[in-house]
């Protein structure tokens, strides 16, 4: 068994599914870490699932969060639409979860603090960011120095974690590339906010993806 | 109704009651927030509901996330035993659940960023820590900072939040002389490690109450 273990932060889209397998690609040992936080749909799980069995993880912890109990994001609340997207706004989107990223991170800390592992991967850009602070490479940054701060590991042990977001400053696109140097399955990965069977095609975040791999010149397996 | 909203940590322990009437004589509307984190009892959510009900708040919302799934602590691990406590240990106690504060305060800051609030409250103190790296003003501040760069009201509304925490440099006898003056009711509070009907005395939080209870010269009123 291998010493060097991280927590890959998995959602089931494909973000997380390239660092989840850029990781292994460093002889990370990985436990895999997803999210039920009220999400409209499991579609997103069952990808999640399927991507870390493929990939062959050592765990795969699925934690129980209701973050949609408040409200506020179309992603948790029922009662609010998912709205159509527009690559080009510079908003901030209705399906904003407020402080996602960092409730994620810290739930990965202490994982990561519970397993002695000094990394954890999450797949954000700030580039493809779509408004949301909490992909910015500022905010990460500071989540590091915080659970420094908060972790035995960090605080008392010398054995700091760092958060890997390699994906910071790259494109969706970039990250498809490197997906399929990786071996990367994308018929298993799910990006569209909509539940549905098939991805509706019209939400931000299919929008987003159909782009990314147009830019990339590889087809998507998922469709 | 009050403009001036705040989240509350509430444990159902003696800290975060207190805190809890602190923030209300602040003139604040209080949303608390709880945790069901697979403490092995529930005798202290049932305190955290009493003391919300009767401290009137606008809100009680009590968050499940089993940070206990993956073991390490004898809060959370049923099949590790709780120590009986010596106060003057220096090193970390079985007791710590990796990282629970940041979690506790990432959820906080998700609330405070559905509600619009700019204030959270939490009741720890780096004098009675414990040996808690996460109870220090150092990891306060870091996390003060990780909010503001990772919710939209910190970063682009240059509505910042802050994280109170009155009792950072104040002795447990301190907050018990202050929850005097503020009229908190101390039987309806839960500090016992083990969940029996009555505190078990010997655990390191029973044994840390009673010695503050003494130097404060108040009876407690929960036994």
């Amino acid at each position: 068994m291998s010493s060097k273990q991280a927590i890959v932060l998995l959602s089931g889209g494909l973000d997380s599914a390239v660092a989840l397998y850029l990781a292994k690609s460093q002889g990370f040992e990985v436990h895999a870490l997803s999210f039920d936080y009220g999400q409209r749909h499991n579609r997103e799980l069952q990808s999640a699932r399927a991507i870390a069995q493929k990939a062959g993880v050592t765990s795969h912890h699925v934690v129980s969060l209701q973050l949609g109990s408040w409200g506020s994001s179309s992603l948790t609340d029922a009662a609010m639409p998912v709205e159509d997207g527009d690559v080009d706004r510079t908003d901030i989107p209705a399906t904003y979860v407020p402080a996602r990223n960092m409730v994620f991170l810290s739930v990965a800390a202490s994982l990561a603090e519970a397993r002695g592992a000094q990394d954890i991967f999450i797949g954000v850009s700030q580039v493809d960011y779509s408004g949301y602070v909490d992909c910015r490479e500022s905010f990460i940054k500071a989540m590091e120095t915080a659970i420094n701060q908060g972790t035995v590991m960090g605080a008392e042990l010398n054995r700091p974690i760092t958060i890997h977001a390699p994906f910071i400053y790259k494109t969706k696109a970039d990250e498809i590339r490197l997906g399929v140097e990786l071996g990367v399955d994308f018929s298993l990965t799910w990006s569209c906010y909509r539940g549905g069977d098939k991805p509706c095609g019209t939400c931000d975040s299919c929008l987003l993806r159909a782009k990314a791999f147009a830019e990339a010149g590889v087809t998507d397996t998922s469709l």
